[in-house]
Protein backbone atom coordinates (compact mmCIF):
# COMPACT_ATOMS: atom_id res chain seq x y z
CA UNK A 1 0.00 0.00 0.00
CA UNK A 2 1.22 3.50 -1.02
CA UNK A 3 2.21 5.51 2.12
CA UNK A 4 2.62 9.78 2.27
CA UNK A 5 5.78 11.00 1.19
CA UNK A 6 7.90 12.38 3.22
CA UNK A 7 11.48 13.33 1.65
CA UNK A 8 14.89 13.64 3.88
CA UNK A 9 17.09 16.44 2.91
CA UNK A 10 20.74 16.50 3.24
CA UNK A 11 22.74 19.82 2.59
CA UNK A 12 26.68 20.14 3.31
CA UNK A 13 27.96 23.14 5.49
CA UNK A 14 30.03 24.03 2.28
CA UNK A 15 26.62 25.44 0.22
CA UNK A 16 25.02 26.96 3.65
CA UNK A 17 27.55 28.94 3.42
CA UNK A 18 27.57 30.31 -0.10
CA UNK A 19 25.10 32.95 -0.09
CA UNK A 20 24.40 32.10 -4.10
CA UNK A 21 24.23 28.12 -3.29
CA UNK A 22 22.14 28.60 -0.26
CA UNK A 23 19.56 30.21 -2.26
CA UNK A 24 19.34 28.46 -5.05
CA UNK A 25 19.37 25.27 -2.49
CA UNK A 26 16.35 26.96 -1.02
CA UNK A 27 14.58 27.52 -4.16
CA UNK A 28 14.91 24.02 -4.99
CA UNK A 29 13.39 23.38 -1.29
CA UNK A 30 10.41 25.22 -1.51
CA UNK A 31 9.03 23.58 -4.81
CA UNK A 32 9.79 19.98 -2.55
CA UNK A 33 5.89 18.96 -2.36
CA UNK A 34 4.57 17.45 0.85
CA UNK A 35 6.10 16.64 4.06
CA UNK A 36 9.88 17.47 4.67
CA UNK A 37 12.75 17.18 6.75
CA UNK A 38 16.10 18.92 6.29
CA UNK A 39 19.21 17.98 7.57
CA UNK A 40 22.54 20.00 7.12
CA UNK A 41 26.17 19.63 7.80
CA UNK A 42 28.18 22.02 9.80
CA UNK A 43 31.00 24.01 7.62
CA UNK A 44 33.97 26.19 7.80
CA UNK A 45 32.59 28.62 9.93
CA UNK A 46 33.10 26.28 13.56
CA UNK A 47 37.08 26.18 12.47
CA UNK A 48 36.72 30.28 11.47
CA UNK A 49 35.18 31.52 14.38
CA UNK A 50 36.85 28.29 16.61
CA UNK A 51 40.21 30.08 15.32
CA UNK A 52 39.22 33.74 16.66
CA UNK A 53 38.25 31.84 19.74
CA UNK A 54 41.68 30.23 20.07
CA UNK A 55 40.29 26.53 19.59
CA UNK A 56 42.38 24.89 17.37
CA UNK A 57 40.93 22.57 14.58
CA UNK A 58 42.25 18.99 14.81
CA UNK A 59 41.54 16.54 11.80
CA UNK A 60 42.31 13.15 12.05
CA UNK A 61 41.32 11.43 8.05
CA UNK A 62 38.90 14.29 7.45
CA UNK A 63 37.48 13.94 10.39
CA UNK A 64 37.06 16.77 13.32
CA UNK A 65 38.43 15.42 16.47
CA UNK A 66 36.25 16.95 19.14
CA UNK A 67 37.39 17.92 22.32
CA UNK A 68 35.17 19.33 25.34
CA UNK A 69 36.00 23.43 23.73
CA UNK A 70 35.05 22.15 20.07
CA UNK A 71 31.84 20.32 21.52
CA UNK A 72 31.33 24.20 22.71
CA UNK A 73 31.46 25.41 19.35
CA UNK A 74 30.15 23.32 16.85
CA UNK A 75 27.08 23.51 19.50
CA UNK A 76 26.89 27.24 19.01
CA UNK A 77 27.93 27.36 15.34
CA UNK A 78 25.95 24.16 13.91
CA UNK A 79 22.99 24.26 16.84
CA UNK A 80 22.85 27.99 16.78
CA UNK A 81 24.14 30.28 14.61
CA UNK A 82 23.76 27.77 10.83
CA UNK A 83 20.50 26.01 11.98
CA UNK A 84 18.44 29.43 12.95
CA UNK A 85 19.78 31.55 10.00
CA UNK A 86 18.63 28.80 7.63
CA UNK A 87 15.39 28.54 10.06
CA UNK A 88 14.66 32.03 10.02
CA UNK A 89 15.45 32.15 5.76
CA UNK A 90 12.93 29.69 5.39
CA UNK A 91 10.11 31.06 7.46
CA UNK A 92 10.73 34.41 5.53
CA UNK A 93 9.70 32.17 2.63
CA UNK A 94 6.84 30.69 4.41
CA UNK A 95 8.11 27.19 5.12
CA UNK A 96 7.32 26.79 8.47
CA UNK A 97 10.87 25.52 9.28
CA UNK A 98 11.79 24.45 13.34
CA UNK A 99 15.31 24.15 13.76
CA UNK A 100 16.75 21.31 16.43
CA UNK A 101 19.60 19.06 16.76
CA UNK A 102 19.35 15.36 17.90
CA UNK A 103 19.04 16.36 21.49
CA UNK A 104 15.90 18.37 21.01
CA UNK A 105 12.87 16.12 22.22
CA UNK A 106 15.76 13.45 21.93
CA UNK A 107 14.89 12.87 18.33
CA UNK A 108 18.26 11.33 17.68
CA UNK A 109 20.54 9.35 20.28
CA UNK A 110 23.42 8.35 19.51
CA UNK A 111 26.80 6.55 21.00
CA UNK A 112 30.03 7.60 21.61
CA UNK A 113 32.35 6.61 18.40
CA UNK A 114 34.63 3.92 20.08
CA UNK A 115 38.41 4.45 19.80
CA UNK A 116 39.61 3.01 16.73
CA UNK A 117 43.17 2.51 15.48
CA UNK A 118 44.28 4.57 18.83
CA UNK A 119 42.23 7.70 17.53
CA UNK A 120 39.68 9.10 20.46
CA UNK A 121 37.69 11.54 18.61
CA UNK A 122 35.89 12.55 21.63
CA UNK A 123 32.30 14.04 21.63
CA UNK A 124 31.49 12.47 18.50
CA UNK A 125 28.67 10.31 18.45
CA UNK A 126 27.12 7.35 16.04
CA UNK A 127 23.21 7.37 15.39
CA UNK A 128 21.60 4.47 17.37
CA UNK A 129 17.85 6.03 17.91
CA UNK A 130 15.48 8.14 16.51
CA UNK A 131 12.37 9.34 17.97
CA UNK A 132 10.29 8.80 14.55
CA UNK A 133 6.75 8.80 17.04
CA UNK A 134 7.81 12.80 17.66
CA UNK A 135 9.35 13.95 14.13
CA UNK A 136 5.78 12.20 12.84
CA UNK A 137 4.21 14.75 15.25
CA UNK A 138 5.61 17.98 14.33
CA UNK A 139 5.33 16.86 10.33
CA UNK A 140 1.91 16.21 11.36
CA UNK A 141 1.44 19.84 13.21
CA UNK A 142 2.32 21.45 9.70
CA UNK A 143 6.12 21.52 10.36
CA UNK A 144 9.61 21.21 8.27
CA UNK A 145 12.18 20.27 10.55
CA UNK A 146 15.73 21.55 9.96
CA UNK A 147 18.15 19.24 12.00
CA UNK A 148 21.71 20.26 12.87
CA UNK A 149 24.93 17.73 12.71
CA UNK A 150 24.59 17.01 16.81
CA UNK A 151 22.66 14.26 18.48
CA UNK A 152 23.05 13.42 22.42
CA UNK A 153 23.55 10.42 24.85
CA UNK A 154 20.29 11.09 26.27
CA UNK A 155 22.99 11.53 29.57
CA UNK A 156 23.37 15.12 28.96
CA UNK A 157 26.13 15.08 26.58
CA UNK A 158 26.15 16.61 23.09
CA UNK A 159 27.54 14.80 20.49
CA UNK A 160 29.30 16.11 16.90
CA UNK A 161 27.31 14.04 14.65
CA UNK A 162 27.56 13.67 10.50
CA UNK A 163 24.85 15.13 8.74
CA UNK A 164 25.25 12.05 6.02
CA UNK A 165 24.21 9.45 8.76
CA UNK A 166 21.48 11.47 10.20
CA UNK A 167 19.81 11.52 7.32
CA UNK A 168 20.37 7.58 6.70
CA UNK A 169 19.46 7.05 10.21
CA UNK A 170 16.58 9.22 9.62
CA UNK A 171 15.53 8.11 6.56
CA UNK A 172 15.35 4.31 8.05
CA UNK A 173 13.59 5.46 10.91
CA UNK A 174 10.73 6.89 9.12
CA UNK A 175 9.78 4.19 6.69
CA UNK A 176 7.66 2.59 8.06
CA UNK A 177 5.34 5.40 8.77
CA UNK A 178 5.79 7.20 5.09
CA UNK A 179 7.16 6.28 1.34
CA UNK A 180 10.61 7.85 2.32
CA UNK A 181 12.59 9.79 -0.57
CA UNK A 182 16.20 10.41 0.41
CA UNK A 183 17.95 13.12 -0.96
CA UNK A 184 21.68 13.85 -0.45
CA UNK A 185 23.46 16.78 -1.99
CA UNK A 186 26.39 17.56 -3.65
CA UNK A 187 28.24 20.03 -5.38
CA UNK A 188 28.39 17.64 -8.07
CA UNK A 189 25.64 16.52 -10.45
CA UNK A 190 25.32 12.68 -8.68
CA UNK A 191 27.97 9.86 -8.44
CA UNK A 192 30.35 10.28 -11.70
CA UNK A 193 32.55 7.81 -13.32
CA UNK A 194 34.85 10.57 -13.86
CA UNK A 195 34.42 14.08 -11.64
CA UNK A 196 36.12 15.70 -14.27
CA UNK A 197 33.66 14.85 -17.23
CA UNK A 198 30.28 16.32 -16.16
CA UNK A 199 28.51 13.55 -19.13
CA UNK A 200 29.78 10.34 -16.69
CA UNK A 201 26.67 10.52 -14.84
CA UNK A 202 25.50 7.47 -13.39
CA UNK A 203 22.06 8.04 -13.54
CA UNK A 204 21.14 4.25 -12.25
CA UNK A 205 23.95 3.65 -9.39
CA UNK A 206 23.61 -0.38 -8.65
CA UNK A 207 24.93 -1.88 -5.57
CA UNK A 208 26.91 -4.70 -7.41
CA UNK A 209 28.84 -2.14 -9.15
CA UNK A 210 29.39 -0.13 -6.01
CA UNK A 211 30.84 -3.38 -4.56
CA UNK A 212 33.14 -3.41 -7.34
CA UNK A 213 34.30 0.39 -7.64
CA UNK A 214 34.94 -0.45 -3.69
CA UNK A 215 37.05 -3.51 -4.21
CA UNK A 216 38.66 -1.79 -7.16
CA UNK A 217 39.18 1.65 -4.98
CA UNK A 218 37.53 3.67 -8.04
CA UNK A 219 35.73 5.44 -5.46
CA UNK A 220 36.70 7.70 -2.76
CA UNK A 221 37.00 6.48 1.00
CA UNK A 222 34.58 9.76 2.38
CA UNK A 223 32.18 8.30 0.21
CA UNK A 224 32.45 4.68 1.40
CA UNK A 225 30.41 5.00 4.82
CA UNK A 226 27.92 7.11 2.99
CA UNK A 227 26.91 4.86 0.52
CA UNK A 228 26.61 1.78 2.39
CA UNK A 229 24.35 3.36 4.57
CA UNK A 230 22.36 4.78 1.83
CA UNK A 231 22.31 1.21 0.26
CA UNK A 232 21.41 0.14 3.97
CA UNK A 233 18.57 2.22 3.95
CA UNK A 234 17.04 1.23 1.03
CA UNK A 235 17.40 -2.64 2.28
CA UNK A 236 15.35 -1.37 5.18
CA UNK A 237 12.28 0.12 3.59
CA UNK A 238 13.73 3.58 2.28
CA UNK A 239 11.63 4.13 -0.98
CA UNK A 240 14.22 6.35 -2.72
CA UNK A 241 17.76 7.36 -2.56
CA UNK A 242 19.07 9.85 -5.13
CA UNK A 243 22.49 11.74 -4.57
CA UNK A 244 22.28 15.02 -6.82
CA UNK A 245 22.95 18.52 -6.72
CA UNK A 246 22.05 20.65 -4.13
CA UNK A 247 19.96 22.54 -6.60
CA UNK A 248 18.38 19.50 -8.26
CA UNK A 249 16.26 18.63 -5.01
CA UNK A 250 13.09 19.42 -6.42
CA UNK A 251 13.61 17.71 -10.21
CA UNK A 252 14.76 13.64 -10.93
CA UNK A 253 18.30 14.40 -11.95
CA UNK A 254 21.21 12.93 -9.96
CA UNK A 255 22.32 9.36 -9.32
CA UNK A 256 19.18 7.23 -8.33
CA UNK A 257 20.20 4.04 -5.73
CA UNK A 258 19.16 0.47 -6.47
CA UNK A 259 19.62 -2.37 -5.04
CA UNK B 1 -14.32 26.01 34.22
CA UNK B 2 -11.00 24.52 35.39
CA UNK B 3 -9.02 23.84 32.35
CA UNK B 4 -5.40 21.52 32.44
CA UNK B 5 -2.56 23.62 34.07
CA UNK B 6 0.25 24.84 32.37
CA UNK B 7 3.36 26.46 34.01
CA UNK B 8 5.28 29.14 32.15
CA UNK B 9 8.78 29.77 33.98
CA UNK B 10 11.31 32.23 33.04
CA UNK B 11 15.23 31.94 34.51
CA UNK B 12 17.69 34.37 34.17
CA UNK B 13 20.95 33.65 31.76
CA UNK B 14 23.07 34.82 35.21
CA UNK B 15 21.43 31.91 37.21
CA UNK B 16 22.18 29.49 34.50
CA UNK B 17 25.65 29.98 33.67
CA UNK B 18 26.36 29.29 37.77
CA UNK B 19 26.77 25.50 37.98
CA UNK B 20 24.92 25.32 41.48
CA UNK B 21 22.29 27.58 40.86
CA UNK B 22 21.80 26.11 37.64
CA UNK B 23 20.89 22.41 39.36
CA UNK B 24 19.40 23.99 42.25
CA UNK B 25 16.88 25.64 39.36
CA UNK B 26 16.85 21.68 37.40
CA UNK B 27 15.47 20.29 40.70
CA UNK B 28 12.52 22.53 41.19
CA UNK B 29 12.01 22.63 37.39
CA UNK B 30 11.61 18.64 37.57
CA UNK B 31 9.82 18.60 40.39
CA UNK B 32 7.02 21.11 38.80
CA UNK B 33 4.10 19.04 37.97
CA UNK B 34 2.38 18.91 34.42
CA UNK B 35 2.75 20.85 31.24
CA UNK B 36 5.30 23.39 31.91
CA UNK B 37 7.06 25.50 29.25
CA UNK B 38 10.95 27.23 30.03
CA UNK B 39 11.91 30.72 29.01
CA UNK B 40 15.94 31.54 29.14
CA UNK B 41 17.45 35.09 29.47
CA UNK B 42 20.89 35.29 27.80
CA UNK B 43 23.62 36.44 30.19
CA UNK B 44 27.19 36.95 30.33
CA UNK B 45 28.52 34.74 28.48
CA UNK B 46 27.37 36.55 25.14
CA UNK B 47 29.60 39.28 26.07
CA UNK B 48 32.93 37.09 27.01
CA UNK B 49 32.45 35.27 23.61
CA UNK B 50 31.74 38.66 22.29
CA UNK B 51 35.21 40.09 23.53
CA UNK B 52 37.27 37.45 22.24
CA UNK B 53 35.75 37.65 18.78
CA UNK B 54 35.79 41.68 19.18
CA UNK B 55 32.27 41.91 19.34
CA UNK B 56 32.35 44.80 21.98
CA UNK B 57 28.93 44.69 23.81
CA UNK B 58 27.27 48.31 23.69
CA UNK B 59 24.67 48.79 26.21
CA UNK B 60 22.03 51.58 26.74
CA UNK B 61 20.35 52.05 29.41
CA UNK B 62 21.10 48.17 30.72
CA UNK B 63 20.17 46.95 27.37
CA UNK B 64 22.31 45.53 25.00
CA UNK B 65 22.55 47.70 21.18
CA UNK B 66 22.42 44.56 18.41
CA UNK B 67 24.23 45.20 16.01
CA UNK B 68 24.43 42.72 12.38
CA UNK B 69 27.48 40.90 14.85
CA UNK B 70 25.90 40.97 17.93
CA UNK B 71 22.77 39.19 16.78
CA UNK B 72 25.01 36.70 15.27
CA UNK B 73 26.87 36.41 18.51
CA UNK B 74 23.56 35.27 20.43
CA UNK B 75 22.25 33.83 18.01
CA UNK B 76 25.03 31.03 18.46
CA UNK B 77 25.41 31.87 22.26
CA UNK B 78 21.66 31.77 23.15
CA UNK B 79 20.02 29.23 20.41
CA UNK B 80 22.72 27.41 20.44
CA UNK B 81 24.99 27.06 23.29
CA UNK B 82 23.50 28.15 26.44
CA UNK B 83 19.59 26.89 25.25
CA UNK B 84 21.16 23.15 23.62
CA UNK B 85 23.30 22.99 26.87
CA UNK B 86 20.12 23.28 28.98
CA UNK B 87 18.22 20.67 26.13
CA UNK B 88 20.87 18.12 26.81
CA UNK B 89 20.96 18.70 30.81
CA UNK B 90 17.21 18.22 31.19
CA UNK B 91 17.14 15.12 28.73
CA UNK B 92 19.45 13.74 30.71
CA UNK B 93 17.05 14.06 33.88
CA UNK B 94 13.66 12.31 31.79
CA UNK B 95 12.78 15.61 30.86
CA UNK B 96 11.86 15.65 27.32
CA UNK B 97 13.12 19.06 26.45
CA UNK B 98 12.92 20.87 22.93
CA UNK B 99 14.82 23.23 22.62
CA UNK B 100 13.45 26.23 20.23
CA UNK B 101 14.23 30.43 19.74
CA UNK B 102 10.86 32.35 18.80
CA UNK B 103 11.70 31.82 14.85
CA UNK B 104 11.23 28.39 15.09
CA UNK B 105 7.72 26.86 13.89
CA UNK B 106 6.78 30.86 14.58
CA UNK B 107 6.70 30.24 18.02
CA UNK B 108 6.86 33.98 18.59
CA UNK B 109 6.74 36.67 16.19
CA UNK B 110 8.43 40.29 16.48
CA UNK B 111 8.38 43.79 15.49
CA UNK B 112 11.84 45.54 15.47
CA UNK B 113 11.79 47.96 18.29
CA UNK B 114 11.46 51.29 17.43
CA UNK B 115 13.75 54.17 17.52
CA UNK B 116 12.92 56.10 20.61
CA UNK B 117 14.84 59.16 22.44
CA UNK B 118 17.71 58.94 19.46
CA UNK B 119 18.30 55.24 20.51
CA UNK B 120 18.41 52.48 17.73
CA UNK B 121 18.26 48.95 19.54
CA UNK B 122 19.20 47.43 15.98
CA UNK B 123 17.89 43.98 16.20
CA UNK B 124 16.32 43.78 19.02
CA UNK B 125 12.16 42.97 18.76
CA UNK B 126 8.96 43.19 20.44
CA UNK B 127 6.83 39.98 20.56
CA UNK B 128 3.76 40.74 18.68
CA UNK B 129 2.19 36.93 18.12
CA UNK B 130 2.52 33.50 19.40
CA UNK B 131 1.92 30.51 17.82
CA UNK B 132 -0.07 28.72 20.60
CA UNK B 133 -1.72 26.14 18.51
CA UNK B 134 1.73 24.72 18.11
CA UNK B 135 2.69 25.15 21.32
CA UNK B 136 0.12 23.01 22.46
CA UNK B 137 0.47 20.46 19.87
CA UNK B 138 4.09 20.21 21.12
CA UNK B 139 2.97 19.77 24.92
CA UNK B 140 0.40 17.22 23.89
CA UNK B 141 3.23 15.25 22.18
CA UNK B 142 4.87 15.42 25.72
CA UNK B 143 7.56 17.98 25.08
CA UNK B 144 8.71 20.41 27.37
CA UNK B 145 9.59 23.69 25.14
CA UNK B 146 12.94 25.43 26.26
CA UNK B 147 13.13 28.79 24.52
CA UNK B 148 16.02 31.14 23.93
CA UNK B 149 15.30 35.00 24.06
CA UNK B 150 15.74 35.71 20.70
CA UNK B 151 12.41 35.68 18.30
CA UNK B 152 11.85 36.83 13.84
CA UNK B 153 10.42 38.91 12.45
CA UNK B 154 8.63 36.43 10.03
CA UNK B 155 10.91 38.53 7.06
CA UNK B 156 13.80 36.33 7.49
CA UNK B 157 15.66 38.32 10.57
CA UNK B 158 16.50 37.28 13.66
CA UNK B 159 15.35 39.49 16.59
CA UNK B 160 17.42 39.89 20.11
CA UNK B 161 14.28 40.01 22.75
CA UNK B 162 13.49 40.15 26.10
CA UNK B 163 13.08 37.11 28.47
CA UNK B 164 10.50 38.22 30.51
CA UNK B 165 8.30 39.76 27.99
CA UNK B 166 8.34 36.70 25.97
CA UNK B 167 7.47 34.59 29.17
CA UNK B 168 4.32 37.12 30.12
CA UNK B 169 3.47 37.35 25.85
CA UNK B 170 3.34 33.32 26.08
CA UNK B 171 1.62 32.93 29.46
CA UNK B 172 -0.74 35.09 27.94
CA UNK B 173 -1.51 33.62 24.20
CA UNK B 174 -1.55 30.32 26.15
CA UNK B 175 -4.75 31.37 28.79
CA UNK B 176 -7.41 30.78 26.56
CA UNK B 177 -6.16 26.55 26.06
CA UNK B 178 -4.72 26.20 30.03
CA UNK B 179 -4.93 27.60 33.12
CA UNK B 180 -1.45 29.43 33.05
CA UNK B 181 0.86 30.04 36.38
CA UNK B 182 3.51 32.56 34.99
CA UNK B 183 6.51 32.31 37.54
CA UNK B 184 9.36 35.01 37.00
CA UNK B 185 12.49 34.09 38.65
CA UNK B 186 15.67 36.34 40.12
CA UNK B 187 18.09 35.37 42.55
CA UNK B 188 15.66 37.64 45.57
CA UNK B 189 13.02 35.86 47.02
CA UNK B 190 10.53 38.04 45.06
CA UNK B 191 9.32 41.80 45.82
CA UNK B 192 10.67 43.16 48.81
CA UNK B 193 10.20 45.98 50.64
CA UNK B 194 13.87 46.34 51.42
CA UNK B 195 16.20 44.16 49.27
CA UNK B 196 18.33 44.19 52.28
CA UNK B 197 15.73 43.16 54.08
CA UNK B 198 14.54 38.75 53.76
CA UNK B 199 11.70 39.70 56.13
CA UNK B 200 9.95 42.24 53.95
CA UNK B 201 9.08 40.08 51.07
CA UNK B 202 5.80 40.95 49.57
CA UNK B 203 3.89 37.82 48.85
CA UNK B 204 0.53 39.17 47.94
CA UNK B 205 1.44 42.33 45.66
CA UNK B 206 -1.53 44.03 44.62
CA UNK B 207 -1.71 46.12 41.66
CA UNK B 208 -2.61 49.57 43.15
CA UNK B 209 0.45 49.06 45.31
CA UNK B 210 2.75 48.43 42.58
CA UNK B 211 1.27 52.02 41.07
CA UNK B 212 1.67 53.49 44.53
CA UNK B 213 5.43 52.26 44.24
CA UNK B 214 6.10 53.07 41.02
CA UNK B 215 5.11 56.42 41.54
CA UNK B 216 6.64 57.08 44.19
CA UNK B 217 10.46 56.00 42.71
CA UNK B 218 10.25 52.93 45.35
CA UNK B 219 10.85 50.35 42.17
CA UNK B 220 13.79 49.78 40.17
CA UNK B 221 13.00 51.12 36.87
CA UNK B 222 14.50 48.15 35.09
CA UNK B 223 11.63 46.29 37.02
CA UNK B 224 8.72 48.26 35.71
CA UNK B 225 7.80 46.95 32.42
CA UNK B 226 8.53 43.18 33.76
CA UNK B 227 5.66 43.79 36.69
CA UNK B 228 3.29 46.25 33.92
CA UNK B 229 3.68 43.07 31.31
CA UNK B 230 2.85 40.79 34.39
CA UNK B 231 -0.09 42.28 35.58
CA UNK B 232 -1.20 43.37 32.02
CA UNK B 233 -1.18 39.16 31.87
CA UNK B 234 -3.41 38.56 34.45
CA UNK B 235 -6.09 41.15 33.60
CA UNK B 236 -6.00 38.80 30.32
CA UNK B 237 -6.72 35.32 31.91
CA UNK B 238 -3.21 34.36 33.05
CA UNK B 239 -4.32 32.79 36.40
CA UNK B 240 -1.64 33.26 39.01
CA UNK B 241 1.49 35.19 38.49
CA UNK B 242 4.34 34.61 40.95
CA UNK B 243 7.91 36.16 41.42
CA UNK B 244 10.14 33.83 43.30
CA UNK B 245 13.74 32.54 43.99
CA UNK B 246 15.36 30.79 41.35
CA UNK B 247 15.11 27.15 43.72
CA UNK B 248 11.43 27.93 44.52
CA UNK B 249 9.49 27.24 41.77
CA UNK B 250 8.06 24.17 42.75
CA UNK B 251 6.98 25.50 46.03
CA UNK B 252 4.45 28.56 46.40
CA UNK B 253 7.33 30.51 47.92
CA UNK B 254 7.69 34.59 46.76
CA UNK B 255 5.36 36.94 45.52
CA UNK B 256 1.91 36.37 44.38
CA UNK B 257 1.12 39.50 41.68
CA UNK B 258 -3.10 40.23 42.55
CA UNK B 259 -4.95 42.80 40.54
Amino acid sequence: MSKEQLSVIKIGGAVIEDPEKKAAFIEGFLAVEGKKILIHGGGRVATEIGNKLGIKANMVDGRRVTDDDTIDLVTMVYGGLVNKQMVAELQGKNANAIGLTGADASIITSVKRPVRDGVDYGWVGDPVKVNDAFLADILTAGAVPVVAPLTHDGKGHIFNTNADTMAGTVALAMAERYDVNLMLTFELEGVMKDVDDPDSLITEFKEPFFKEMKASGAIHSGMIPKLENSFEALHNGVKTVRICKYDQIHTTNGSFLQI
